[in-house]
């Protein structure tokens, strides 16, 4: 295997693993924030490193339209260009030709389609695909696949899985093993049961460094999510890295480590970052919210970031009033830190064989809710 | 006196001094970057003070209508509400009134006007602006001055600074003296030499802790300003700070620092950092240029700031062209840090006694431009 993955510790189907990449060592269960163009939205990369994150996510398919793949590779890869010297992974650009490109063409060998910047004509295949993550310079490559819709009939799912899979062979093929980088497989079928059963297996046949599941979080809910997870986990190689793709908030994570899966992404906490929305221990807030204007109180107590740290919810709620880029900048960090902080919590509670009491302890405060009130309206101090 | 203020050194005109406030120190001449709404646009305050800034200025208009000045008094005041806890120099709502707010009325003692932000209906005279800045904790308050328009005649000119002048004597009257806090008078009169000698005198008859040099940088031209100044800097009181108001350009300050100023406030780093401008020692950049697209070097050498660091022009022009938050961020703080650096190019200068020496080199520098090639098509290097 070109990317080593140890298994630590486990408590029920949680893993506490290791992958060591080209550039560097990712703990396990992990969150990956996305960098989809070549930077994680409001943060300096420094910042993204000192949250605690040890690998960020790049997007073929908008790198591949500006500044170009290409060009990525003729001034020193992916890193060097975005200066994140840990690992990335980069998706295979499958998922955002369908949802952001104009006049797609779906054939058996790929997916003509025109750039939704310049409306330029383009074609991406499974070999196309993994020689731009190469230029790339990605530590973690995706197979290329067909996003299934959802909601799609078994028989559609059917289909488009079987397209997949058999672009997931393409794309073994077309990728060259080097030490410290890896190809994942992506499995598909919406949430058939049978169907995922069969990805799964197709995929453990070619045989990847990692297996992701596609094509969730895409409006199922998380209770149909959680189903699939619980089919399809136990049909993937135990000693590999499993990857839950566009997952999720908190609560989804929690349940997913839960089920087996060790590796996250998501554009939620940046983009709610933007948004004036806040993740803590006691679940939401929108600091655009006017009960916000008096509060001294930081966002969230224990938070090691500067908006915890350096800020009032008063401050914060001005800036996002006055459409500060300060407050993107701060809720964006805010929230990358309150999900390391969750995985930190996850790995340390696999560890010590406690995730079920952690989980049970999570879930309590979610439910609590934020103390809306100010310190001086809730009473006497006693 | 309340401001304690210290020459250390002179070469001709220009002075090397030291500004005691209530928050601590500022070695002049010093540029202070302006935090409008409580915030150095696009830059944490650690940002900030990371350049060298050792004093940041803040608006009464913006911070009188959102948060508000009472509402940042109750949460402790603006270093504590911004977390800025370096020195503030709030400005009197003034230029802002006459520039940003709608349905002005000024009587002769004061301005009425409406809230560009709502509509509300607000008033400031020189008594209300003192209190305001005095609620924000300011550690220097302006004067309360009307912005006299350019261009104007000899009789506007007169009328608009003689109100002032008045203001600035009622405002003087408001202001309550406390250990390191002071109040600054502003000079007007356009650019007629007998209204700007008869404002530095009867500001001086009155008695500031520092005078402001206002109503320059409107379009007059640079010309135009260096012989106001050449004219207005030997009236005021030698061993008090001087302040230009809005200036500028790093060759503006140059040339004003060469003539007595000791203090400048400009928003054209931090604007100009968020639409692609960047300033060097060979002239300004635009990022967006498609010139710097394949471009691997740092956008300036030598230069400590994370965009030069850590970043190459190309990926500078590829935030801006994506719209990235993080082109903004960077270029604000190359920008902030380049206006520090060639402010403490000055401070040694000074100190050396080579201040025309440095100035020389500076603008030899500045005319060469900068060098639009890449390295290699440099041709051969020999």
């Amino acid at each position: 295997m070109t990317l080593a993955f140890s298994l630590l510790a486990n408590t029920h189907a949680a893993r506490r693993g290791r992958l060591v990449t080209a550039h560097g060592t990712v703990e396990t269960p992990a969150f990956m924030p996305v960098g989809t163009a070549a930077t994680v939205k409001a943060m300096l990369p420094a910042s993204v490193a000192a949250t605690g994150a040890q690998i960020v996510l790049g997007n073929t398919y908008h790198l591949m339209l500006r500044p170009g793949a290409e060009r990525i590779e003729r001034l020193g890869g992916l890193h060097r260009f975005m200066n994140w010297p840990g690992p990335i992974l980069t998706d295979s650009g499958g998922f955002q030709v369908m949802s952001l490109s104009k006049l797609r063409q779906i054939d058996a060998g790929g997916v003509d389609f025109q750039s939704h910047i310049d409306g330029s004509r383009q074609r991406l295949t499974p070999a196309i695909s993994i020689e731009i993550q190469r230029q790339l310079g990605a530590d973690i490559t995706m197979s290329f696949d067909e996003c299934t819709p959802f909601p799609a009939t078994h028989a559609q799912a059917a289909t488009s899985m079987r397209l997949s899979m058999r672009w997931a062979e393409r794309g073994r093929q077309a990728f060259t093993a080097r030490p410290g980088h890896g190809l994942f497989g992506i499995v598909q079928g919406s949430v058939y049961e049978d169907l995922r059963l069969e990805s799964a297996r197709t995929l453990t046949e070619i045989g990847f460094d990692g297996y992701a599941i596609g094509g969730l979080a895409v409006g199922e809910g998380q209770e149909a999510m959680f189903r699939t997870l619980d089919v399809t986990v136990p049909a993937l190689p135990a000693d590999r890295p499993r990857y839950l793709m566009g997952v999720g908030r908190p609560a989804d994570i929690v349940g997913a480590v839960q089920r087996g899966i060790d590796m996250f992404d998501c554009v939620m906490p940046t983009r709610a970052g933007r948004t004036a929305q806040a993740f803590t221990w006691r679940g939401e807030l929108n600091l655009r919210n006017a009960r916000h204007r008096d509060d001294p109180r930081p966002l969230m107590e224990g938070c090691a970031c500067p908006a915890c740290t350096s800020h009032s919810r008063a401050y914060l709620h001005h800036l996002i009033k006055s459409d500060e880029i300060l407050g993107a900048m701060l809720l964006t960090w805010h929230n990358l830190q309150f999900y390391q902080d969750v995985m930190r919590g996850l790995r340390t509670a696999i560890e010590a064989g406690t995730l079920a009491d952690w989980a049970a302890w999570f879930h309590e405060e979610h439910a609590k809710g934020d103390i809306a009130a100010l310190p001086d309206a809730d009473g006497p101090a006693t």
